[in-house]
Formats: structure tokens, C-alpha cells, sequence
């Protein structure tokens, strides 16, 4: 088994991955255009998913595509009551600030995508100690999707203020799935130059020295 | 606040991002080259990592930069033992191909990244519903350091194989930290022209249609 790529990419490749990464946003209902996906878009997406990393080569990632009113009336009403439920947890000062930003784009976006974990049914390579692992696999595919999505220049907001057992209800998800994230989809009409949390102050970005540590804590 | 970046890629761009995301590689200790990485390249990696998505802008990850042969190899004893007890769990075929698989480069990769979840001490934006979209930040921290990775041409390798409390003491890592990944880090011989798992045949590539629904399951 040698078959060794000698792929080497240059220091324009790196720079092309930094502007991407860098130029990546959560996009959210108030950005949205009303424009539908291509097909041929979709697929780049779907096909950056699945050249994931997955623990054991498992691949344990399922996608819902969302596109039913119906449907996504049903995960906004969700979000509409883990959202009065998280206003109060912040500080009076920030509560102001939380209840004016628009956290989603449900409604909005003209595609929705469930992402699920599914277990496996036998025991998975490299799983057997990091059960999380298998999540963690889905995350990653998660990842590749929203940074193909902004090369296309097409935005991605990752919804996480929903129930996590009604939307599975809602897509008849089976028991053993477990839903890792809810995305909303679709063109935009721009993307902020900086995080929106970051320039409507809610967070400072961290410096890289704040979270490196060396050799231990 | 309406500072939006009419920022465009390309086709081109986009090629280039699927070129590194299909030839991204889990990379163990046979491959890893006796070469250190450089410190202007390990900030590379740090920066694409920053500049991943967090709920909430939280930003909640850690990384333990470790070249240390003492901690690496208590780290290792600890995959040892873990491995000991994954090889039983497969059926008896897979059992002989399991233990011929070099599952980790802990002691050749010349810098190993143990990369922690910590949670905030205040609430966090978006993640008072699903508490895990803190860890599954770090995750998209740790995708985004493996593609600029591999725009670098360096190998990167995940040890899920460990018993992660072990790996915690070992690093001294406060109490409420979680260890998310452990990765190997460093320049390679080459990169297999598929998973290393599918080049084996130990698990099939999926269909992409196997893993999609449309409205609903």
C-alpha cells in the first residue's frame, strides 16, 4: 500500500485557504436574499461534507434539506421559545443588546439543512475509547460545508437556540440520531467584515497567546 | 453596523479549497518526517484555528503545544493501553487487520497539540439550548488547523485512542476542561491518494445519496 500523492500546494493556495477561513461568517435572516440554491451548488457543498474526516472512515453524517415552509414554521416556533427561555440568563445590560439581534434565518434562508450523527451499528475504529468522536466527525463535515460555502459566496448561520428532540420529531429523525446542528442556507447580500458579536461588542476576539499553552497548563 | 465586505472568490478559489479538502489525509507515525515545524508555520495553523466559528463568539479553545519526549510518552503509554482493549472488540477478520495498522504517530510527529473545550463562567450566546455547541466550536477550530495543514503540506493525525482523564492529568488541565482531540503534528513523505482506512479496505467510501433526505426521513 504506497499509493503516495506528492500534492504539494503553493504559498498561494495557503493564502486563498486564510482569506476564506478568515472571510467566513454566521449568516442570519436580516443578510438572506431570495434566491435559490443551484442544484450544482448544492452538490459542492454536500460532496465538501462528505471529504470529512470521520473517525474509523465511519462517515456518520445524515443531512436533512429543508426547503418546506411547513416544516420550517414548525423549527422557528422552537426557536421562538428557547429564545424567550435564554434572554433572561444574561445580564441586564446584555439582555438589551440579545433581544434586538436576529439569531437565525429560518424563515429567511431558502434552504435548511438538519445535520444528524448515526451511530453505527457495530463498533467503530478509533471510536472505542472517544465515544464523541463519532460527533466530532460530523462536526468536521460541518466545518468543510460552511468554508465551500463561503468560496461560493454563498452564507451559512448555524442555529443552536432550538430543541434539539422537537426538531428531530419534527424530520422523523430515528431514535439513535442525534441532531449536531440546524443550518440555514442561501445568497446574502454581503458578509460583515468582522464576526456580528464582535462588532456589535458582545465578545472581544481572543489573542492566539491567551489560549496556547507549552508542554502543560 | 453595516460594515459588509462585497468580497468575491472565484471559481478558481473554490477549486483550490476542494483540491486541499480531498487531499486532507489523517497522518500516523509511519509517515512523519524527522523535521521540526517551523514557528511562522505553527502560527499558521494557530491563526486558521482562532478564526473558526464559536457560538456565541466564545472562542472556548485550548491548545497544549507539546515536544517534550517525557509527556509524549506517558501519552502514548495511554494509547497503548486503550489500543489493547479496542483490538478484541472487532470481529475475528478485522482483528488481524486491526492490529497491523499504525493507528498513531505520538512519539515520531514532532509536535503533538492536545486541544481542549473550556467552558465559560457566564452564559454563552446561542448555547444556553444545546450545551455541546461549545465543544463542536473546538471541532471547527481543529478542521480548520487541518486544512491549513495540508495548504502547508504537513501532516496532521487525531488520537482518539486514549483514555482522555489520563491525557488531562498528564497535561495538568483544569478540572472543567474537556479534552476534545489530540493531534500529531508534522511534515510527511507523502499523502495517500485515499483514507488510509478505504486504501485497506476497511470501510467503503459512502454515496452522498446514502447520506441525504429531502424534507424529512
Amino acid at each position: 500500500m504506497q499509493p503516495l500523492n506528492g500534492k504539494l500546494f503553493t504559498p498561494e493556495d495557503v493564502a486563498i485557504l486564510r482569506d476564506i477561513i478568515c472571510n467566513r461568517r454566521d449568516v442570519r435572516g436580516n443578510r438572506f436574499l431570495d434566491r435559490p440554491v443551484e442544484e450544482d451548488v448544492l452538490q459542492q457543498l454536500l460532496d465538501a461534507a462528505m471529504h470529512a474526516p470521520s473517525v474509523g472512515f465511519s462517515q456518520p453524517w445524515e443531512f436533512v434539506l429543508i426547503k418546506d415552509t411547513g416544516i420550517k414554521q414548525q423549527v422557528k416556533e422552537s426557536f421562538i421559545i428557547e429564545n424567550e427561555k435564554a434572554a433572561p440568563v444574561f445580564e441586564a445590560e446584555k439582555q438589551a443588546t440579545y433581544i434586538h439581534l436576529k439569531l437565525e434565518g429560518i424563515m429567511e434562508a431558502p434552504l435548511n439543512i438538519a445535520v444528524f450523527y448515526k451511530p453505527a451499528d457495530r463498533p467503530v475504529l478509533g471510536q472505542t475509547s472517544m465515544e464523541e468522536a463519532g460527533m466530532y466527525s460530523v462536526v468536521c463535515a460541518i466545518q468543510n460545508m460552511w468554508l465551500m460555502a463561503r468560496a461560493l459566496n454563498l452564507g451559512i448561520g448555524w442555529v443552536s437556540i432550538l430543541d434539539a428532540e422537537k426538531v428531530k420529531r419534527i424530520v422523523k429523525a430515528p431514535e439513535q440520531n442525534k441532531l449536531v446542528a440546524y443550518l440555514c442556507v442561501g445568497y446574502t447580500d454581503g458578509f460583515y467584515t468582522q464576526p456580528e458579536l464582535e462588532l456589535v461588542h458582545w465578545e472581544k476576539r481572543k489573542a492566539v497567546e491567551k489560549a496556547v499553552f507549552y508542554e502543560r497548563y
